[in-house]
C-alpha cells in the first residue's frame, strides 16, 4: 500500500529533443517536493536490462516493453518513473500506457521539436551519419517516428527554452495531482497554468 | 526520499525448494504490517525481461544481473522487493548485492533442501526429465549450484514446515529493522526469536 500516488512520466521524442535534460530537469523539481523519483535512461536500460538488442522494429518494441515494465514496478509501488526512450512506436506506447493505468497514472509527454531543427544541432554528430547511411534505422532518418495523438502535454523543444518546457510538464503533474504544488518564483510557472488547464480538460481530466 | 526503508529479500536455492511459495507467504505477511512489496519471480522475470536468454552461464548471469538491477531499483525507492529465482552463482548474487547496499539493505535467504528430497518430490517432474537428459543445463543435476556462504537466514524446507521458515524469515527481517514487529499468535514467531539474533549477531549485525 503505496503511501504516494506513484505516476510514470513518459518522454517520447526524437534524438536529440531534449528526453535526457528535460528528465533530470524535472526530477530535481519532483526531488525538492519531496517525491521519489527514478530515472529511467534510454541508454542506461539498453545496457542493463537489453543488451544483445538492436534497432529492428521487434528488438525496439522489447526494449519499450521492458522499460514500460521497470517502470510500471515503480510506480505502483508509490514512487514516479520518469523514462527518457525515443519509443517510437504509438502501439507500443498505448500498451505500456494500459499496463500501467492498471495501478497507477500514465502521463505521455510529447517533446516536439521539428527534424530540421535537431539536424542543424546535431550534437552528438549522429544526424549526419544517420543522413550519410552510416547509422542504419535511425528514428526520424530512416526510421518511422509515430508522434502520439493525445499527451497529457506537449512542450517544443525547439522553439521555447528549456525552462518553460520543465514549467508545463510540473504544471501538468500539478494539475493531475501528482506533484505537489508549490510557490515557485519561476515566471512560466504562472503563465502556463490556463493552457495546462485547456488541455487537460480536453483530454477529459479535471472532472 | 523514501519514507520506509528499502530492502531486497532475495531467496535463492534449487528448483523446488520453495522459493515461489515462501515468497508469496512473506510478501502477505509484509502487506499486513504496511509495506510496499513487489515479488520479483524468476518465471516471470524470464517473461518479461529476459526472453531469448537461455541457461548457459552467461545467460544465466544476464538472468540474475537483470532482476538484480530491478530489485535494486524497487529497493531504493523504500519498498521490498523480493526475488526467487534459483540463482545458482556465488559470485553474481555478491555483485548484486553490492550493488543493492550501496542505497538499501540486502538479505539474502538460503532455501536449504537436500537434492535427494527434491528429486523424491519433483512437483514439476522436472528433475526426472533432467536425470534422463531430456532437460540440459538443469541446477543441480549437470549444473552446479553454489550456496552462500553467509546468508543472513537460512530455512530447512527439506524438514520444517513452511509456516517455520516464513517465522524465520519474519523474524530476520524484525531485527533487522526492516519490518515492524507485531504480536504473532504463531507459535514459531517466539521460538525462532533466539536462533535468529545469533545467527545474525555471528554476521556482525545486531551491534
Amino acid at each position: 500500500m503505496p503511501n504516494k500516488k506513484g505516476f510514470v512520466l513518459w518522454f517520447t521524442g526524437l534524438s536529440g529533443s531534449g528526453k535526457s535534460t528535460l528528465a533530470r530537469m524535472v526530477e530535481e523539481k519532483l526531488l525538492e517536493r519531496g517525491l521519489n523519483v527514478e530515472v529511467l535512461d534510454g541508454d542506461e536500460m539498453r545496457t542493463h536490462l537489453c543488451k544483445g538488442l538492436g534497432f529492428s522494429k521487434e528488438d525496439r518494441d522489447t526494449n519499450i516493453r521492458r522499460i514500460g515494465y521497470v517502470a510500471k514496478i515503480v510506480a505502483r509501488n508509490g514512487s514516479c518513473a520518469i523514462t527518457a526512450a525515443i519509443s517510437p512506436y504509438r502501439e507500443i506506447r498505448d500498451e505500456v500506457r494500459k499496463g500501467v493505468e492498471e495501478k497507477s497514472v500514465f502521463v505521455e509527454a510529447y517533446l516536439e521539436c521539428p527534424l530540421e531543427k535537431l539536424m542543424e544541432r546535431d550534437v552528438k554528430g549522429l544526424y549526419k551519419k544517420a543522413l550519410a547511411g552510416e547509422i542504419k534505422h535511425f528514428t526520424g532518418v530512416d526510421d518511422p517516428y509515430e508522434p502520439p495523438l493525445k499527451p497529457e502535454v506537449i512542450v517544443y523543444t525547439g522553439q521555447e527554452p528549456e525552462r518553460q518546457s520543465c514549467a508545463r510538464i510540473m504544471k501538468t503533474l500539478e494539475m493531475l495531482e501528482l506533484a505537489p504544488a508549490v510557490a515557485d518564483d519561476d515566471d512560466y510557472a504562472a503563465a502556463e497554468e490556463a493552457a495546462v488547464a485547456a488541455r487537460l480538460k480536453d483530454l477529459g481530466y479535471l472532472g
